[in-house]
């Protein structure tokens, strides 16, 4: 097996943090975004879509989403544990899992995408757009720091795949310059509690 | 157990399709947010985020996010399956279930949000996203046309989570006027076996 993606970019970040904290090696395969390869034929046969990380599984299928691929790598490798070990606990993660992806990935994405340099002529920018992400993010961000009072990490007392996502989206909006205050003090503390972790590294 | 929801509202849609394809009985209780009762400190106190569906379990814990309560009652009745039976199965699944919800009910949404009436003065509205929105949701259901050629469901031959977000998706993009063209005879033929289930009026 073996997973294309472009270090550069934050969703592959995700899965790679993930398999660090699973233990797994796995070999990964450089697809340029900057470069455009990307849109070529030979990656859209592997993603229609255009899209990375994609994982190629042995038989030859690809698979893609980085939600879908570590979730498979937590059914091949259930510890330590990503995504929860009993019914309850799955769901609560997959509800934070989705909250900072939804509600913080996205907006930091959507605040770079339509205001960055680097979009300008591979997409269409709406520079305004951005700045209502910009504005949303900062809003979650403020949410964020409330709810951690008290609680270790996202989902409650276990780091799992939802600071993961945080993780990847907090140091994704510092290229927007989104960043947590320091007023924010849970945001801080819980931040560099992950951050401190090998898998950040990875 | 019961739902805090809104009937008119496309993601509390997906969760009573999911029930109603469960067979799984449950009382809904009426979120109406054109009266900004999602706003209200009593809806609040249930999900900060002052979304809806909101799971209120048995033991008082709300859990949000519509996927996050499907894949809870998933585990609670595990038939029929709509979120697939084996690791790789199930790994497919949540790609095109993610697929289905990112690149197509989000579009929709985006630009439902940001052109429509209904959300001005509620929201920053950015009418030149919504566009951008609107294109990209055109194109993806091109290429969904494209991948259902020989198949039958979203995640290949059998019924899951995936047609349920893309049902969903479709039928909320007709408020904003995106709609399958005749030419997209296979999303047209998906689109007829899918609706034409009992669920889809759930």
């Amino acid at each position: 097996m073996k997973i294309y993606e472009d270090r550069m970019a934050p969703n592959p970040r995700r899965v790679r943090i993930f398999m660090a904290e699973k233990g797994i090696p796995i070999e990964y395969v450089q697809v340029q975004i900057a470069k455009g390869e990307h849109k070529l034929p030979e990656h859209i046969q592997k993603n229609p879509l255009g899209l990375v990380p994609v994982l190629e599984m042995d038989d030859g299928t690809y698979l893609s989403e980085s939600v879908a691929i570590c979730r498979y790598f937590e059914e091949q490798k259930p510890e330590p544990s990503l995504f929860g070990t009993n019914a309850k606990e799955r769901a609560f993660i997959e509800m934070w899992q989705r909250r900072m992806e939804i509600e913080l990935l996205f907006y930091m994405a959507g605040c770079f995408r339509n205001t960055h340099v680097f979009f300008k002529g591979r997409i269409p920018q709406v520079a305004e757009y951005g700045e209502v992400c910009r504005k949303a993010a900062e809003k979650r961000l403020e949410w964020l720091d409330k709810e951690l009072e008290g609680r270790e990490f996202i989902a409650g007392d276990k780091y799992s795949i939802a600071d993961i996502t945080a993780l990847v989206a907090v140091d994704f909006g510092r290229i927007s310059n989104i960043r947590i205050t320091p007023e924010q003090k849970n945001l801080q503390r819980w931040h560099q509690t992950v951050a401190a972790r090998p898998s950040a590294k990875a």
